[in-house]
């Protein structure tokens, strides 16, 4: 269970480093461990790294367009207050602080928009904790963007497999696992990053694990945002305290999955250097609104640029899940916030503006009159025949009606991107980052060299020129 | 449900303020929320008054006691190293800092030796995480002594009232209810202190609830003692977010309890301003080892004191239930914190030196060769007809016979202080202040003045000369 092992595949005939299953649990907590412990950059496989340069530039995009909300301001106030002592930055606020508390203030800005990624069937938003985390203590180490991904994807093997086998249970059962796993993968990737030994790493598991917190039940305040700050935070700090020889007991990683509704601790997929599950989950949403209204979005987009719709529309007919509705529920909305979970608001932004993206949920556009007008014709109807529970793969069919009678429809099965090892295109992707760097406030030669740095980013001897040009307090927010 | 209504004491006839029971729990959380904000000093009784300042007072010798610990002392240089700024002072350790990093580390080291009090049937220890928090604040604030006994009591009350409701389903479900119930009560005495209004300290416990955590898995290593820790430091954390805005969400108390396994939010007793079973459940540990020993020592020390024990002793027979056992597990002792639970270490101690402190667990007296063979004649047996289960009594026969055949032995249905209702008699209370206080490094004089401080502390305009007292590193540890 060394770093001495040869790389090995699923489905490539080889034996997996780490199996999944049923093995005891102590001894699966040791070897995720090990696993962790043993892994550098040099065996990693190249569309992993690249998925995971992908990864870390969308989430950094989305930190930096979630500066405003006030989830993230907050607690930005309250660790300004605190002034610890360190060279870690919070990212866009103008200061540097302790690795801890600026993975706190990143994390919580990482996830105030629900709009960073999101690791499936592990039911986490992976990059929202892990970045954050590794890029506090990165910068203070001085570390290297080789050593930064490498530490990202062991991590994310690792955390999204303990995750992938207890969930749906454990998310079930009230946990929100971006926060309650969150901490245990931080800890996992700072512990990489700091170059422990699997024992000091087994510690550090068992600190963060001990540790993590998080609540379905917070949703729809701002502690669902606070979870991913929390859980970047509390995976440094068991890092940092296993450093100092602090113990955090054995068989805890056990106790908790029993204690989190997760039953017994057991694997999803085998960590074994492919990373095939761990970068196959993953998938970036490319509308900053809620999950259910991405595929309603797309058909709109597709028919606004394809189809002749009538400049006169007399109605928008949106057929969806029944589930959907329960997620849709401001009505109408008043804030940008609010416009992110409002299916009609959605829709006819996509149809008016022919694209969306941060602009598209600005207070002013959501009190617009030629929106809300026709955001008023859009009817939403059930899909006949679908089931009452979530289907994630949230299939929509819009139809447009004009004045004049013409009518219009397009269907989307699944959002673009969602599917097993599916991201979106790059194109799609660099837009969306370019849309969110610049509604954080940073002008379009900035956004460049951004991504020209983020692109080669595992040649970076260390990751201090990014932070340093990301220190500063926009022009907004 | 406001500080309005007058005082009322269970069994007075008087209705309560918040009855406990089977109330809507989005109700009961925003009623405790409003008992906790409503209360001040004034109407409190003196009775509880009284417990309180001697609890205080126990648990300010039972940190500085600790203060050699090792979990303690890692925490404290963690929270060194960042330096958050702040007037806080980490007792003992030399520096002040942030509210929630000293609370961190004074509620580390206040757990450190597992000699702090406890609560029943909350099954909680409250004064180690409550103090922490409640002092940290109240320097930074410049609270009164009167304000800062107001907060005890009142966190006191709820928290134990939530605990006890959810006990022991929610400990048996693998939970450390100290560390989080200790989270929200530390939380509700925090907002008490600062004068949050019933709604904004609604949003602390929110926040709280959501982050808090720790698990019984870690017993046995550090952990279990960050655990009072991390309840104090997330209970600052909590009403300072909470002061800035920060929402927590509504319902969380009760998603805290479902997720928690604690079934349904519902509190073991009313919220009346009695504190009858608030400060009844508290009972205070005379000896600095396993709650178990308690009473074997208690025989040994009367056995010294009044039989005539024979010089030389064959053996000492201790019949304890068989519960006891599965607790004092290490044999033999190497350090004085293995023979804290080594009940063959403890008899022996208590009937050599005659008493039992901080002094009869050094590593040197472990050490001594005349305890350890005295040690060794020690035999543990089973008591006949005991259940397997815990007896929180904790019942002893102890049976000394000597080489020339005579024989004493004397028996401890319950350690003295255990009882409802009943505390250790002030003279042993004082005894153990002091010998702790000395431990920790203080002098005769400062004991005594630290003594008369605390026995007038609802007189302090602040608490300033308390914790400026107990600023500099002591001479040991």
């Amino acid at each position: 269970m060394t770093g001495d092992r040869p790389a090995a595949a699923v489905g490539s005939g080889r034996a997996p480093v780490i199996a999944g299953g049923d093995g005891d649990p102590v001894a699966t907590e040791a070897a995720v461990a090990a696993y962790v412990a043993g892994g550098g950059y040099d065996r990693l496989p190249a569309p992993a790294v690249r998925v995971a340069k992908l990864a870390i530039r969308d989430c950094l995009g989305v930190i930096l367009a979630g500066l405003a909300e006030p989830s993230g301001r907050i607690v930005a106030d309250q660790v300004r207050a605190e002034a610890a002592v360190g060279t870690s930055t919070a990212l866009g606020r103008g200061f540097t602080t302790s690795p801890a508390a600026a993975a706190f203030v990143n994390g919580t800005t990482a996830h105030a928009l629900d709009f960073d990624d999101s690791h499936h069937p592990s039911m986490t938003h992976p990059t929202a904790v892990l970045l954050p985390a590794l890029l506090a203590v990165a910068e203070q180490r001085a570390s290297s963007g080789a050593e930064l991904i490498a530490a990202y994807l062991y991590a994310l093997d690792a955390a999204t497999a303990i995750a992938g086998g207890i969930n749906p249970d454990h998310y079930s059962a009230g946990w929100h696992p971006t926060a309650t796993i969150g901490a245990i993968g931080a800890a996992l990737g700072v512990a990489r990053l700091l170059n422990h030994t699997a024992e000091r790493t087994a510690h550090a598991v068992a600190i963060a694990a001990n540790r993590a917190s998080g609540m379905r039940s917070v949703f729809g305040s701002m502690g669902k945002a606070m979870n991913a700050g929390t859980a970047a935070q509390t995976g440094i700090l068991a890092a940092a305290l296993a450093e100092r020889g602090f113990t955090g007991g054995s068989g805890v990683l056990a106790g908790f999955v029993e204690a989190h509704g997760g039953g017994a601790l057991r694997l999803s997929h085998a960590l074994d250097r492919s990373f095939t599950a761990a970068v196959g989950g993953l998938s970036i949403k490319r509308y900053p609104s809620c999950g259910v209204t991405q595929a309603p979005i797309e058909a709109a987009l597709r028919l606004a640029a394809t189809e002749r719709v009538s400049e006169e529309i007399d109605e928008i007919i949106c057929t969806v899940d029944p589930y959907v509705r329960r997620l849709v529920i401001t009505h109408p909305p008043r804030t940008g916030t609010e416009a992110r979970f409002n299916l009609e608001h959605c829709v006819t932004v996509a149809l008016v503006d022919r694209m969306v993206g941060m602009a598209q949920f600005s207070d002013e556009r959501v009190g617009d009159p030629r929106v809300r007008d026709l955001a008023s014709r859009v009817r939403v109807r059930d899909r006949a025949g679908a089931a009452a529970g979530p289907d994630m793969r949230w299939p929509c069919v819009l139809r447009v009606v004009g004045t004049d009678g013409s009518a219009a429809s397009a269907a989307v099965d699944a959002p673009a991107g969602r599917g097993f090892g599916e991201l979106l295109p790059e194109r799609e992707l660099l837009a969306k980052f370019a849309d969110c760097a610049r509604w954080g406030g940073l002008a379009d030669p900035e956004v460049a060299w951004l991504v020209t740095q983020l692109d080669q980013l595992e040649t970076l001897p260390t990751v201090e020129p990014l932070t340093a040009a990301l220190r500063r307090t926009p022009r907004r927010g």
